[in-house]
């Protein structure tokens, strides 16, 4: 029985040894490496070589070594078996951690403060608004968001969620699909988006959508955090959109063509806070242990978590 | 019965006007007009002249504009009646996103990134500590730092505190007085200050106790946030104790002379981050109903709240 190693881009290597030390009675194989296809029971992908995973006759599963699939999706010829994603508490917290701080900094004016030492020199006012004043919206209600927006609430943010289908939360007030988008768009001053990458949501962050955001919240303009994917965003539009007021401030993590290009005019603004898509990297010892252990329990008669549905395409 | 507004270096006016707004049938005037002093039966301080009011009959209470009151204890002919702080849930708030903010600017290396952005360039390694792994001390376990260190723990952080005397504190581990804090220091990667400024505090962020600190923790050396008074510490020690690695960086709202001296070295070292002491703005019009409020409870039979401890000094 095999477990197929098919990465591009990472170290395939480095979590062929790790699967190969977690399930001692497996064969373990990377793909350019000779092996058996009908001995494959279980793939682990990221960003796989489309095609490189079908005439697999006996493949039972695919593993995704991220929470996002959109990786996946792009292979017409991806075998119709289950497909599991990544959920990693630790992954979570660290979401948790980039979309906290950065609400934080937008709210509490950090970089205009830093700004400010460089020059030597105090402005004058140093008012500032209190978390309560300033409404967060979370865009998308997967596990990352759910976590992100409980966390905003206890530090004191007024947050509310939008998701494609509704959600049942009690925590905080919910918005759900098109009809609700105008609304949940009209009481958001800082909009967190954690939405799965889909033909639904290419391209969803654009002058349009950024035009809908208030511009009279207590921060003196709306603010956009990316820390989903970069194919969520039109980039020319958030320039635009910050060139003519429309949006006061971005953080973004992740980029259309990643890693962020020299010549990005992102770099050069200082409205725009912008990090090397590592706001949660996966710690890829839990991760390892996490399709390891899934994989003992559907052997003895369990069933998978956390897997993907194909028709939404996450 | 009047209501005397002891201030210097703030607005009295503007408190003299909240106050006669919220108390319409007192007269509420400030330090410099004339009034009877017998009449006085209340003061509202903040950093008023030293033996401003001494000599006021029947003074039955002193009200602190702030949470701290060390701006009082300098004053030897401080009449002896009780002495309330304020305790604002907003400041409470404001003072937790502060340090929260700058403990995850930390954990995140943030500072690094935002340098990073303006050179236009990411270095090699986007690898990040979780926050569970990073060790967060919070000296001085009062309102604030109680709900600083609930705050940092819902983030994810490993957190202790520590307090003069014991506290009995169900959801985090604490150590207490002079023979629990090098324990407590050992165990601490990110230092959050938020001590009351008394004699026996004063100057205790020293060269000595940064010492203490461990060096092989997750961050690559300690961290000290001061969100208290700045005569809490010891500038030139912080200083040399960053110079030769035995702190790796400083959040510092807080400093000895305020404002910053311009000629300051903190202002030139990318290891400290300073704020001009706005961690925690009192919102004013919430701090004169909560003092208003109190002078009515007490007035009908109750008793006062946030009472101030005179022979701890805080």
């Amino acid at each position: 029985m095999t477990l197929l190693v098919a990465l591009s881009g990472w170290d395939a290597q480095t979590w062929v040894d790790r699967f190969a030390a977690l399930l001692p009675d497996r064969n373990v194989v990377a793909l350019g490496e000779p092996f058996d296809r009908r001995e494959v029971h279980y793939a682990v992908t990221w960003k796989h070589p489309p095609g490189s995973l079908a005439g697999l006759p006996n493949l039972a599963a695919i593993f995704s070594l991220g929470a996002g699939v959109d990786h996946l999706m792009g292979d017409d010829r991806l075998p119709d078996v289950p497909i599991v994603r990544v959920v990693d508490e630790d992954l979570t917290g660290r979401m948790s951690e980039y979309v906290v701080m950065h609400a934080l900094m937008h709210l509490r004016q950090q970089p205009r403060y830093m700004a400010q030492q460089r020059r030597g020199v105090w402005e004058d006012d140093r008012s500032q608004p209190a978390a309560h004043e300033v409404r967060v919206g979370v865009m998308g209600l997967g596990v990352l968001g759910i976590d992100a927006a409980r966390k905003l609430r206890m530090m004191g943010f007024d947050v509310a969620g939008w998701s494609r289908s509704p959600k049942d939360i009690d925590d905080f007030p919910t918005f759900a699909g098109e009809a609700g988008l105008d609304a949940f768009l009209g009481r958001t001053d800082i909009l967190v988006v954690l939405l799965p990458l889909t033909d639904a949501t290419q391209g969803i962050l654009d002058y349009e959508l950024l035009s809908k955001l208030p511009r009279d919240g207590r921060l003196g303009g709306p603010v956009v955090i990316n820390a989903g994917r970069g194919g969520l965003q039109n980039e020319p539009d958030i320039l635009r959109a910050l060139d003519d007021g429309k949006l006061k401030a971005a953080s973004l993590d992740v980029f259309v063509e990643e890693p962020l290009p020299p010549d990005s005019p992102l770099w050069k603004r200082e409205e725009i806070l912008i990090t090397p898509h590592n706001a949660a990297l996966s710690a890829p010892d839990a991760i390892a242990a996490q399709i390891a252990d899934q994989i003992r329990k559907v052997e003895s008669g369990g069933t998978l978590r956390n897997l993907v549905d194909r028709a939404r395409g996450y």
